[in-house]
């Protein structure tokens, strides 16, 4: 049985120790939580068994994402602490290029956390910025306290929610109220990725400009063909064939 | 093609999510630094791959660690911020029980931080505890700046060391420093893992008791009866089969 595991020598992933720092200095300047640092570990590790990069099922289900953002009625990108710490660039663009709302959205809502978030978003050239304050008025039924809080403007009237790196409890509580959820979850079997409507299983650095690029793709198509493409996407078979890939990664990491 | 993946409907991971509260609290007490919570997350996430319990693999391996415990010259057990804010007490009862010393060894290294680290496992009943300022004034070479500073009288002139969440540079350093290292470690990928002469790919609070039990149960047998429990050890055959037991648990997860 003289199986051997084959790891590369050089040190792996400087471009996911950046991103690591970037995180810790969203933390001390009061835009990412500290269960957010946690949270970024998961995901770095589920990164770590896709070999950070995009995987085909997630190429897929970006466009099937980006096709939904551009038939929706009244699409929203929610936007945590993580999300804003790490890609708020990418987030405006994409909010412009839908169009859609961008609503601050946060697990650990705190008046400070949320302007910090909101003010990020401003510096990356948001014209506007939804969910913040008194503006988060509205309530998502089934969640508690603070976590239920939602914009009447923004995620509480929208069709389509475009959820980074968000928790089960409240990917469920968006689908009992009906919305059509995209999320970006790293984490194949997380109770987000398995209630959303399109899960991208991939990084949130990566997963944006593969969503921007085929919004910008998909944009001269009518509506009749938008709708083929979401109608080919099915979000179970597409997890499932992750979960191969990884399965089959890990047999190839450990060759016999 | 219908596959459906089986997630158990509960909440998952109570405990879990008790030890995430504990690492923060230890973050806000200066004992756990900001990339050791990034650090609990990757292991979070492995230990959902693992089912979060002990796989027999990882139970041989710490029946190994036990018996090279015990056959050890001069046992060191190497403690960092996360160990300390998890498993403070474990940690002082197995280096009483093998005897072993226990050494501050932090990757992030400040004054403050050795300090804190030390004064949990005092509470927590250690009579001595190495490696605390002007104390790690020997060098491990290979290694830049605070990371390669260690105890003379601990991991220095140590033949075994305990290694519970290390990094996978100061693991190599150790082995080259001729250590045989023991390492507590859930990415049976990372190159800890891959580095350490004993793997346990575990978490932190279900492995300590694992050796710790197995520590009390060998102590009774001679040098020559755990020589040949180590002996029948092999660390990468354990590697592999950790792997292959992960593969099979995300095959069951995406139930044909």
């Amino acid at each position: 049985m003289g199986i051997r595991l084959k790891i590369p020598r050089i040190h792996p992933r400087a471009d996911s120790l950046k991103k690591r720092e970037e995180l810790i200095k969203g933390e001390e300047k009061g835009v990412v939580a500290k269960a957010g640092l946690i949270a970024h570990g998961r995901g770095e590790a589920f990164d770590y068994l896709l070999g950070e990069k995009t995987i085909p099922p997630a190429l897929f289900a970006a466009r099937a994402a980006a096709a939904s953002l551009l038939l929706a009625e009244h699409p929203v990108i929610s936007v945590n602490g993580n999300a804003a710490a790490l890609v708020p660039d990418l987030l405006v663009r994409l909010s412009k290029s839908v169009p859609a709302d961008l609503e601050v959205n946060l697990f650990y809502r705190s008046r400070r956390r949320e302007e910090a978030v909101k003010s990020i978003l401003i510096k990356a050239g948001a014209k506007k910025v939804l969910g913040v304050g008194r503006s988060a008025s509205a309530r998502i039924p089934e969640l508690f306290s603070e976590r239920r809080k939602v914009d009447p403007r923004g995620i509480y009237s929208a069709d389509v929610v475009l959820v980074p790196l968000e928790d089960g409890d409240r990917t469920l509580s968006l689908k009992r109220t009906g919305k059509f959820v995209i999320a970006i979850d790293l984490n194949p079997l997380s109770r987000t990725a398995q209630t959303a409507d399109i899960t991208i299983v991939d990084n949130i650095v990566r997963a944006l400009p593969n969503i921007l690029a085929a919004v910008e793709d998909l944009k001269r198509l009518e509506k009749a063909e938008l709708k083929l493409i979401l109608g080919r996407f099915d979000n179970r078979r597409n997890l499932s064939e992750t979960i191969l890939y990884i399965r089959e990664r890990l047999a190839a990491l450990s060759r016999e």
